[in-house]
């Protein structure tokens, strides 16, 4: 039996939706949770609003194994994320005290109001931090919440991922066609119905040279599947560039 | 009265799910959006699956004014989105006519059955098209459904835009704090609290130099109100700086 674990992402922030600050997080977590086994079904962007985030947040936690959400835990008014987790949860949030006695040491007098709020944590909430993160990312229930800034995003995912259940890996191999999509549309088509536990995904381009080209995608987690699926799109290439340009 | 005009994205493809392709659409279009005088509110990210397309397009549609779609328009098997935005709105799908007629003329010879599909459009729709655009998007209802390659999604959008209905744009305007976010939250909420009718943000990053910093950005629809907030928020950094660095 296959296991399948799914997850969404949940963006949070005003500064995305504006276009001011161009997202850099949903394709590092999806190339992540497909190389662990995880498959990412659905990303959501909403804005630093308490019911949008709840209301989001509710839906993809029920719908998927796991949520990570990234942004809107920091230390300024506009960050409301920690307290739409609780809220949607239905759990109380407060202060916790070893990220306080942390902070304590850390900041000495510069521990301020804004700097505390960092340290308001959903109960029952799991922490993820480390000695280079400052506010801590955390786990509650089925809800990984991380920072919006990358390079913290991306500490908290490697704290978090040996804590996660996976399934067995997507798998995927990819080959240039050297032709239109347009022209290689409907024995794709026949391929992808003959081999219904691959998925088959064809992704045109223009190359250097400016002429039309097509990546042609085979995934499957059974490796056998993928080779036998993705050796036919071959021979179909094969057989289609022979027809176009005979040698003899 | 300020007229407010909303908008959401929907986003199509496994292959931006899989981690294999990173998005450049949401930015560019949520940065159009704003420069157009239309909020974008939401954007969602779904597999090629027609029940969640469906899905999430009917959410979005009714929530905001319009939704623009990127993605599965194209000749092969995994394009489904123009019969899924049929689905949603429950009108018929058939060849268009006029597509129909102009890819006779451009492929020739070429034009078979996974081309002949691009030429699929719900009944309705109006066509968002030019010389340069090889298969056509379309505007139905308050959804504008686009390519999913960016140069030619841009090219759609600059077709469609003047066709919107727009609101009074938010302007913005950003300043940087040359300090650390978290000295500067307490200070920020209050300025924010006094002027409700202004969104006020704050962005840490690094330096070139490896510092924390941090931008605050101030947006509101009146250019006056966003500069008395502005100007409250500069001298608020000037008095931070002022008894930080005290001159004498």
């Amino acid at each position: 039996m296959t296991e399948i674990v799914t997850a969404g992402i949940l963006v949070i922030g005003d500064e995305i939706l504006s276009g001011r600050t161009k997202d850099k997080n949903i394709g590092f977590i999806a190339e992540y949770l497909t190389n662990l086994g995880i498959d990412l079904k659905e990303v959501r962007i909403v804005a630093d609003d308490e019911d949008d985030i709840v209301a989001a947040l509710n839906a993809l936690r029920q719908r998927y194994d796991y949520v990570f959400t990234t942004g809107g835990i920091g230390p300024t008014h506009d960050d409301i994320t920690a307290d739409a987790v609780a809220k949607a949860f239905g759990v109380p949030i407060d202060y916790h005290p070893a990220v306080v006695a942390r902070f304590r040491e850390r900041f000495g007098d510069a521990l301020n109001e804004a700097r505390l709020r960092m340290a308001r944590i959903p109960e029952g909430a799991e922490l993820i931090e480390s000695a280079t993160i400052l506010a801590p990312g955390f786990k509650v229930g089925n809800v990984i919440v991380m920072a919006g800034v990358p390079s913290i995003m991306q500490a908290m995912m490697d704290i978090v991922a040996p804590r996660l259940r996976v399934g067995q890996r997507m798998l995927s191999d990819s080959v240039r066609a050297n032709a239109k999509e347009g022209d290689i549309g409907s024995p794709l088509r026949m391929i992808a119905t003959a081999h219904p536990e691959t998925s088959i995904g064809s992704y045109p381009y223009i190359d250097d040279a400016g002429r039309p080209n097509t990546n042609v995608v085979v995934r499957a987690r059974d490796p056998e599947k993928l080779k036998v699926a993705m050796d036919e799109v071959k021979e179909m290439l094969a057989g289609l560039h022979g027809s176009r340009n005979p040698v003899q």
